[in-house]
Formats: structure tokens, C-alpha cells, sequence
């Protein structure tokens, strides 16, 4: 077995190795993979009824969640086929690389050209589900990053053999092997976060204490993606069909997503009109409701009163830090508009916070003065999502504000560098320009890439 | 005095606050410092020549260099002018915010739109310069971030004075007046750097280890700026002409910039044509030259002699990691463009590497294959600058590979975030889509801000 260090320069050197190759040609890697997992299906799943074999013993002692068990299941559903499916999908992707986003001539024959292009090696962790490794594979491959991953102890045997194919797939491309490592244990990880020089992107996708861990252990950017603390504003001159909509939307269609909505605020102007509606319905829909004391006397005087009306409860404080990934919501009452944006400012996680409302300027207000990744007008939280938004693949929805924010397509793999090209007859040299020499022209030309 | 949390809060408080102040309201109070600082110039200056005072003493005793006290000081020059003038610059660069860089309609009257905005609070540290108060203010407030800066401790009663000034002029606009904050010890730095749920982003200018303290010490996201180790390669095709003037420009136009050359690679081809003049020149310009044994005894074979040529010595394997930031140049012999390429790749900072060659292919291989910042064809690696780039100013340039690569301008200092609109008569609910259901559209729109 190969050292961190190791397989850190084998990623490296596969990434260093790898500048050359052509968009075509990663793409007839991924098709490679795709065989490969194909042919090797029977032992991928009975290595993954091994992992299942062993969690639900994990199950039955009570270590281990139900739902933990559900998401290893490679065999589950169209799950199998969905994950072969994706990696077409992502070979079908525009390529990422090599997109001129600034061209200027500096002067006669002297042009600059920044080109999208891999950032290097990405060691990416994730929880659970095994099939993460290929969807990451395969986004790392078309991106022309190489990649290292690390996945969730409970699906270490189809894990390792997942990666065997994929390098298998890769041996037989022009891709260097050691493109797409597998790595199993917590130390690999904590050696290879201490590997700046190799290592140039980390991303760990799984609780806010794993990515702040992480945060908290290197020096190698982090790409995060943790915690959704989402919420909706009902204003003051909010419709009342697209309130009950928008909100029972964002809070069941799936409450266990990142993207749900923990947190409902209220202009205290509709506690009367819209909110019984909205009440009603949440109650309905076997919502828990954690509301502060306007909201829940107004549900209390509502007559007749709501069905389930025993499922709405005071809120204690915490309840407005609270992820709470199920039927639970908590509710808050304020004064005004501004009230609300500082109010989502202060307890929201940044992810996303819709408003329901008619007016055009409190929406301008909401849009600009929420400092979140998405700002929604009279829409679910729940739209949310790489595909959703048209990427047509996801690598995460990242926490952070540097680099990608929101749900990260595949531009949320690439980073660019400036390429300069002399055409004049003795080449450009920097001390021919300055006061009283030659100035810099800055001309705009045409965005293609140079070489 | 202010504790480092309450300073945090206050930033975060006014970036929040700032939200809803138009572009033009930013311009106005640039310009209002820019009077502050023009009415306030007597005493800055006098303040000013307390810290030259107090580092006067520190160079007679050899505590401090005597470079490191020209850079304090303001009056020397143009340099009070062209600080003025730079935040009037500043001002009249195109806003960096609201800019659409994605707009897709997801269905009929449901429009997602990513759009450029401020990071947040930005931390900023730097070294003895003091106008880069003024100037880093200027950046903030122009993209919309709020900063706290700290100054090196040479400089800490101008950084004051020149920080009372800008809050003077911020108080004359609608900005608050702790948009801008300035700090004076390390303490507080370090106390800072634990605050990531106020501060967004640290920009280190300075040394390397500057630089890693401070990525060793936080989870916040940092833009560093650090090492320039840049190099030549004088390619098998290269033309004389253009070898002697793209190297010697390299390397003599301002040695102690980080974009000077530190590393010359030669083809070992060129070892007899172009090198000897190129080493000539090199020579006469009274550059030192630590050479490998064959760029060596090149030069001591050639006859006549060249001059200086006790100036060429042979290299210790330190030469090739060392950045000199003087008149000496470490210079490598190498069989083949690949095996450049490779070198490069593994000495140099991935900064600027430039390739002198009259091949488009080997251009093309070197561009694309060495892994830095800045590529660039018979051309010299100083044009490597923000400014010369044509983004108007430079916020540093940036070493990382994320968010920033390479000189950066105001576009360095945003992001975005997505704002998604529902014009529908009931608004925009996920669960209506899906298998059997809506299914997303995606079609491009217009790219203006929707608020």
C-alpha cells in the first residue's frame, strides 16, 4: 500500500501528465469507465452486499441509522443504472476548459488570453453513498482535474472496487491510471491534508463538522458544503395561494434535502390574513410548527380551529439555528421588511431565502439585502439544485463565497491562467512601455483560445 | 478601544447595512476621502515623518533595512499624488457588482439569474507600504466589501491617521463609517482569524510565511500573495533576438519584483547559438549566473571571453528554489522541451513562466503544460501585472488557484449569487416537476439584473 505522500505525487504527476491530452480523449475515458463498471457489475454488488451484510449488523445494535443503511444500497431502485447513466451524461457536458473569458490586444502583436483550464488535484470526502465516487470520478475526469476520494467507512468494499474499475476503465484510455486514486482511511486523510503542495482543492461533502474539521486541519482550500438553514418571508403584500404554495413546497417536498425550509418569518401584518391559510395548511400537511408567541396564539384563535393544531408548540431560541431535515418548522414574527432580511441574515446558513410577495420593491430589497447564495422571488426553496438551475450535473452546493457559491456545476472545477502571446519581430519586453514610451492599447479581440 | 470581536461585528454589521447602497453612492464616497484625505494631508505627513523618525533609528542600528524604510515613506515622489489619484481611478472603473454572468428562463416566468456581488468583510494584512490603506479601502468600497486593515507596525501612526481620514470621508456619505476599520497590533490579528462567521476573506500581501502563518491559523479563505519564482525557457527555435531581449528584460527590469525571472531554462541546442549571446548580454547587464555545468563551461569555452564572466558560477541545487529578488538568474540545461516543461512545473511558484521560441507547437505544449498562472510566448514574464493586463488596478497577485489566479482586479473582490424570479400567477413550486411532470426548460435570457 502506497504512503499519502505517495499518492499524492501520483496524483500530481497523472494531473501534470495530463495537461496535453484532448477534451475528446477524456471524454473516451469516461466511456472506458462506464464499460468497465458495466462489466464488472456482479462483483461491484456483491462486494456492496457485503458492505449492507455488515451495516445491518450496525443496524440491529442500534450504531447505525436505518437510513445510513438505505443510501449504501447500490441495488436499490434504478440506482445502478442511473449511476452508469451519469457518467454518459457527464461525458456529454460541454468541456469546461479551455473557455476564453478576457482577450486584449496590450499592444501591435502583443495579446493576453485567459483560459478556463483544471485546478489540479482534488481530494474530495464524502459520507455514505458509494456511488459518489464515480459521479466524482467522472466530473473530475471531463473537468481534467485527477482526483482522490475518500468515502464513508460503512461502503469501504464497494468503494475500493468501484475505484478498480474506474482504473480499470482509465488503463485502457490515454489518462494516466493513478488519475483516480481510492483511498479507505481517516489517517490517509489527515497525512494528505497536511500535503499542500500536491494537493490543491479539498472538498468535503457531509455535516457542518466535517467540513469545519477539515477547515480546521489545512492549509489547501475547502470547498464546503454543510449545512442549509433555508427560510421564507411572507410579506406584507403577499398573495395568499402563492404563500400556502411556496411554503408547504419548500418545507415537505423533501424535508430532508439541504435545501428545504427550517424557518418561516412572517410580516406581523399577515399573522391575520394569509398566515391562518398558511397554518392550515402546513397542520395539515403533519407540519411540527415551532412558532413564536404572535403566530401561535393567531393559530390558537382561529376558528374553527386548524386540524392537528396539538403539532404547533412554542419555539425555544434554538429552534431558529436549527437544521431540523424533517416535518419541522419553526416560525417567526416581525415587524418589517428590514426587520426580517437582518433577522435572516443573523440565524440563516446563506443558502437560499425566498420571499412571497406582490411588490416588485420588496423583492428588489429581499434580493439585494439577503446575503445568501439564492435569493427567490415567489418560488421553493427546493429550486435549489445544480440541475435545476441547467448545469445538468452538480457537484455540490457549496457554503462558502469564494470561488463557487450555490449549486457548483463543472465550472466550479475549473480556474483559468493567463496565456500572453508576442507576434512582433523581437518579442515584447516590459521596459518599452511607461511615460514617455509606448502605452498599452487594451483593445478588445475576438474570445478564442490561442493555442 | 475595541475588542477584535466587536471590530468583526461592526464590519459584518456595515457590509449588511451596505447592501442596498447604489453604485453611485459608493463613487460619492470615494470621492469624499478623497478630500479627507487631501484637507487632512499636513498632518498625515507629519505623522508620516514620526514613523520615518522611529525607523531612521532602527536602520542605524541595523535592525531594519534601508529598503524597507524607503517604502514608508509618503512624501517621497509622486508617491502622495498618485495615492490621491488612485482612489479617484478607483472610482471611475466600471462597477465590478450587478454584473449577470448566467440567466436562464427554468419555465414559463420563472427566471434564474447569477449575479456578481461583494464577498463580505474582507480582512486585509500587509507590509510596510502605507498608501495600501488607501488604496485597499478604495478596492473594498468600490466592490462593495467592507475591510479591516492592518498595516505593518513601521507604519502604524500614517495607517492611523490615513484610517481616521477615510472614516472622516465615509462619514460624509451613506456608508457607515466602520466600513473601513484599521488595527494595529498582531494580537488582534490573530484574534480576527478565529472569527469566520464575520469575515469572508483574509488577503495576506507579503512573505511566504506570512502567507502560510496565516493559512496555518484560520478557516477562513485566504488569498494569498507570495512568491514569484518565475522562469524563461529558451526553446530549441528560439530566436536570438528575441532570447536576449525577453531574458534580459526578465531579469533587469525590476529585479525585486515578484515577476521578475529567477530561472533561465536552455534546450541543450541552444547551448552554442543562442546562449553565448544570450549569456553575454546577461553578463554585461552585471547579472550573477549560477550555472550547471554545461551553461558553465558554455560561457568559459567562448572566445573572446565575455566580460564579467567571474559573475558566472557554478549553481547549488538551492539556486533553482530560490527566489533572488536581485541581479542574479540560476540557469539549468535541459534535453528537451518536455523535460522543461517538468522542471518548471516542479521549481517554479506557478506564477509566470515564459517560453522564447519561434515553434507554434512548442508554444502550444508549453502553455498549455506548464502548470502556472501566467504562460506566456516571447514575451517578458514582468508584463505580469494588473494594471498591464488592462484591469485598470491590482488587488495583488494571487498565488492560489481558486476563486483568483495571477494579477487580480475588482473582479477578485466578488462572487455571485443566483436570485430567482416567479412571474406566475401562483408561483413556482418544486414538486410540479419531474418524471411524468413539468419539465425544466433552461432557455437562455437576456443577461440584465432583474432588480
Amino acid at each position: 500500500m502506497s504512503s499519502a505522500e505517495e499518492i499524492a505525487k501520483a496524483a500530481k504527476v497523472a494531473f501534470e501528465d495530463s495537461q496535453l491530452i484532448s477534451s475528446a480523449e477524456r471524454v473516451a475515458a469516461l466511456n472506458h469507465i462506464h464499460q468497465a463498471l458495466q462489466s464488472n457489475k456482479t462483483d461491484i454488488l456483491a462486494a456492496n452486499k457485503e458492505d449492507l451484510k455488515a451495516a445491518q449488523i450496525e443496524v440491529d445494535a442500534g450504531r447505525m441509522s436505518e437510513s445510513l443503511l438505505k443510501r449504501l444500497d447500490l441495488d436499490k431502485g434504478d440506482k445502478w443504472d442511473s449511476m452508469l447513466q451519469g457518467v454518459l451524461n457527464v461525458a456529454e457536458l460541454p468541456d469546461p476548459t479551455g473557455i476564453v473569458s478576457y482577450a486584449k490586444e496590450l499592444d501591435d502583436g502583443l495579446e493576453l488570453y485567459r483560459v478556463s483550464c483544471p485546478i489540479g488535484v482534488l481530494l474530495v470526502i464524502f459520507e455514505a453513498r458509494p456511488e459518489v465516487v464515480v459521479n466524482i470520478a467522472a466530473l473530475a475526469i471531463k473537468s481534467g482535474n485527477s482526483a482522490i476520494l475518500k468515502g464513508g467507512k460503512e461502503s469501504n468494499k464497494t468503494t475500493q472496487i468501484l475505484a478498480q474499475s474506474i482504473s480499470s476503465g482509465l488503463s485502457r484510455s490515454s489518462l494516466p491510471s493513478s488519475y483516480i486514486q481510492a483511498i479507505q482511511t481517516r489517517a490517509e486523510v489527515s497525512s494528505l491534508l497536511a500535503l499542500d503542495q500536491y494537493i490543491d482543492l479539498v472538498i468535503p461533502r457531509g455535516s457542518n463538522s466535517l467540513v469545519q474539521n477539515i477547515q480546521n486541519n489545512t492549509r489547501i482550500p475547502v470547498m464546503g458544503h454543510a449545512d442549509g438553514l433555508c427560510s421564507v418571508y411572507i410579506d406584507e403584500s403577499a398573495d395568499i395561494e402563492k404563500a400556502i404554495r411556496v411554503v408547504v413546497d419548500s418545507k415537505t417536498d423533501y424535508p430532508a434535502a439541504c435545501n428545504s425550509t427550517e424557518t418561516l418569518v412572517l410580516h406581523e401584518s399577515v399573522l391575520q390574513s394569509v398566515w391562518p391559510a398558511v397554518g392550515r395548511a402546513l397542520l395539515t400537511a403533519q407540519v411540527r410548527l415551532l412558532c413564536d408567541p404572535a403566530s401561535l396564539s393567531a393559530l390558537q384563535a382561529l376558528s374553527p380551529p386548524p386540524s392537528n393544531l396539538s403539532f404547533a408548540e412554542p419555539a425555544t431560541p434554538e429552534a431558529y439555528t436549527t437544521e431540523h431535515l424533517n416535518l419541522t418548522l419553526s416560525v417567526m414574527t416581525l415587524p418589517s421588511l428590514s426587520a426580517a432580511v437582518r433577522f435572516i441574515n443573523a440565524h440563516s446558513s446563506h443558502h437560499t431565502d425566498s420571499i412571497v410577495t406582490e411588490s416588485q420593491s420588496a423583492a428588489a430589497t429581499f434580493c439585494r439585502g439577503v446575503d445568501s447564495a439564492g435569493t427567490f422571488v415567489n418560488a421553493s426553496t427546493r429550486f435549489a439544485d445544480g440541475f435545476r438551475y441547467g448545469f445538468g450535473t452538480e457537484v455540490g452546493i457549496s457554503t462558502g463565497r469564494i470561488h463557487a457559491r450555490g449549486p457548483v456545476g463543472l465550472e466550479g472545477l475549473v480556474i483559468y491562467k493567463y496565456m500572453l502571446r508576442s507576434m512582433s519581430k523581437s518579442g515584447h519586453i516590459a521596459s518599452e512601455f511607461g511615460s514617455g514610451k509606448k502605452q498599452f492599447k487594451h483593445t478588445d479581440i475576438v474570445k478564442t483560445v490561442p493555442f
